[in-house]
């Protein structure tokens, strides 16, 4: 007997009490902090699998520490589409970086199990545990097991106070010489599915409640260092002064241009840092960081260029000295077209009043890792204000039950596709 | 007996000779520190009263620790001529700064007895000892006890080892209450004149080798605070963004700008300090400084009021919130114009090839606090790059020699003028 599916209101108000539930798991009282291989993140993945269970998947706790969830499609072990996203979060984190994803995937299976709809394909929910890069220097390791990615160098890496990370996941339940096994055979996975929270302002602004990832951005960070000479705040006259701050400022402002001027790119200036920093001496050097990110390589490529010019261009005009110091590039991750649309049909068929809104992704997620395996695509869910990794993060349960409505539409537009 | 006077370049051999001396007493082994009231700083002094004696002064410390020497003119205890500087210095200071203006006095009051002139006024040479702001809170404290102006407050200052100003003074061998009997009567110095290292690179860059100033600069200070919204670098479009780092980038500019635009006016942002400062994060909140100085207070009064008009139509444009905090605002000094006559004077008697060049003192001096009491005026030596408090600061000893003769050749200008 089928029923029919959750309404978006009912499917919001269950992730709702299901995150209550996942997110009582935290390293730090009256914090939600749950790292990679902690104590919360192995209690968070006993939640998981239990929910897994509930909802008709088979689930286990995988070698590397990620918790995966199955129900088998037509043909036992064939090819699967896989929801996912991490249940790791970041120190006095928010309720749904990752764990509404999870949460999603969860209720996700359960609707489509109660409703008896029988899927083409085998249906996966993978809980990935290390996204954050916290606790220790890796980053999407848990995702990158599954795609045969996983450095064994990782294993050797160590958190702050010491540990290892091959130790951490021993005792985490985990099993170092089990992680090459977790790689998927091409072809197994057909499509990898992940609703996050934006993280960003965007989706709130345009009065959308979900928006379809484009891309996962392009972005290069450097260390800056201006040299010019320190002076007597009082007694070096402007025409003499080579002050390295106000290069810096002009700096800072230059990027802000080259950022505005190229297709959905941001740049950012965060750490600025004058010295010796006092209120009377003509700042004589400064060092900044600089962060910029777009969705294609080309337009990195590009800012890049004009950021070196337009730098130049101010230390040879001011006669200070300039290094550039680029220390991580990383190239963008389109996200697949054929599920872009498919996430596009999955919001026309989920009704109501949503348009299909699509932005690129400017932090990373496992969507990353996984794209290298299969096609991937994510669902951004309007985020309040913008404000991410911050116990203010916030969203609203009708937009939640949206984006996994959409999600439900989402793998049923696959199964009609066939596959 | 009269003799000639002494070349210039004899009088450069006899200050670096005397500054060696003088030098050796500092508070810290390997550097210059001679903070007020110090054992290096009583040291200093007894050194200082020790030459002014071999010069002809009748020698004494006084109350407050300046040490004071005085040669008669023609009426006993009548009207004199001043010739001032200090001997405190900044932690591991430069060789000049102060010290220079103490020996040049002392060699001229030497040059003058041994030439045998007869001047129509007492001649004097005071070694002031609280010009650094360094140790205590106080400024010029020593100066301001000839003046009349010694606030008994300062008494109960301390230093950051706690120890009070007053203990501190006693233990020197000053006395706290012999301090308002130091106070000169109105009338009874016609003149205060101070030679001191330029601590800027003007006279260097314009090939002079001392200069005249025209007025201790009217100087405004404020803490500026800039409140944006902190965002992910990665995640909130620059369309969205409220980046108070990039507004304080703009002020700063701004500042720049307006001191470039104002007549000999400077300019500076020495401490900027983003929030919360990471390189991932768009800055949240910016607290800066801003430093402004120029000869006069109604061009003080013009730059405060452009960068109040500027930096609240950069905040408004930018959406951010901006609080401008003064702290410290002193008005102009203007040097007396007549004894910068008499120096101009003394500059061309000297001959050579030395023009008359006037400029202002971004820095503040004990001439400060004498112009109060009599007209006061300074004489700039040539600083090698513009170095101050810094064991790099440099001079030539033939610029210090040339400083010296115009001295003298002021005092014998005064002289002629009657007096």
């Amino acid at each position: 007997m089928t029923q029919t599916l959750p309404s978006a209101a009912v499917l919001g108000a269950r992730a709702f009490a299901a995150l209550q539930g996942l997110n009582r798991f935290s390293d730090e009282p009256g914090k939600l902090t749950r790292l990679y291989l902690s104590p919360a993140h192995r209690q968070a993945a006993e939640w998981t699998k239990g929910a897994m269970e509930v909802a008709g998947l088979t689930a286990f706790i995988d070698a590397a520490g990620s918790v995966q969830g199955r129900r088998e499609g037509p043909v036992p072990g064939g090819p699967s589409v896989v929801i996912g996203s991490h249940i790791d979060t970041v120190k006095d984190g928010g309720r749904f970086d990752g764990n509404l994803g999870v949460v999603a995937g969860i209720l996700t299976a359960q609707a489509l199990r109660d409703a008896g709809i029988v899927l083409p394909f085998a249906l996966e929910v993978v809980a990935f545990g290390d996204e954050e890069n916290v606790r220790f220097p890796t980053h999407l390791s848990t995702s990158l097991a599954l795609t045969g990615e996983y450095d064994p160098a990782w294993l050797d890496a160590r958190d702050s106070e010491g540990a290892r990370l091959a130790e951490a996941l021993v005792e985490f339940g985990g099993n170092p010489a089990g992680i090459p096994a977790l790689a998927r055979k091409p072809g197994s996975v057909k499509a990898y599915l992940e609703v996050h929270i934006e993280q960003g302002p965007v989706l709130e602004v345009e009065n959308e409640a979900v928006g379809i990832v484009t891309a996962i951005n392009a972005q290069s960070r450097a260390r800056i260092q201006v040299t010019g000479e320190a002076g007597h705040a009082g007694t070096v006259p402007m025409s003499l002064r080579k002050d390295a701050l106000t290069a810096g400022a002009e700096m800072a402002l230059a990027l802000e241009e080259i950022a505005a001027g190229h297709d959905q790119a941001v740049g950012t200036v965060g750490v600025f840092s004058p010295n010796p920093g006092a209120t009377n001496v003509v700042p004589g050097a400064v060092e900044f960081t600089i962060d910029f990110r777009c969705p294609s390589n080309a337009t990195l490529a590009s800012m890049n260029a004009a950021i070196h010019e337009r730098f130049a261009a101010i230390a040879e005009r001011r006669g200070v000295g300039l290094a550039i110091t680029p220390y991580a590039t990383a190239a963008a991750v389109p996200m697949n077209p054929g599920l872009q649309d498919a996430l596009a049909a999955g919001v026309t068929r989920a009704g109501g009043n949503l348009s299909v809104r699509r932005l690129p992704s400017g932090a990373g997620h496992d969507a990353m890792a996984m794209a290298t395996l299969c096609p991937a695509a994510m669902l951004f869910v309007r985020n309040e204000k913008g404000i991410s990794h911050s116990p203010l993060e916030n969203m609203t349960e009708a937009d939640a039950g949206i984006a996994i409505r959409v999600l439900i539409e989402t793998i049923l537009e696959l199964a009609k596709k066939g596959a």
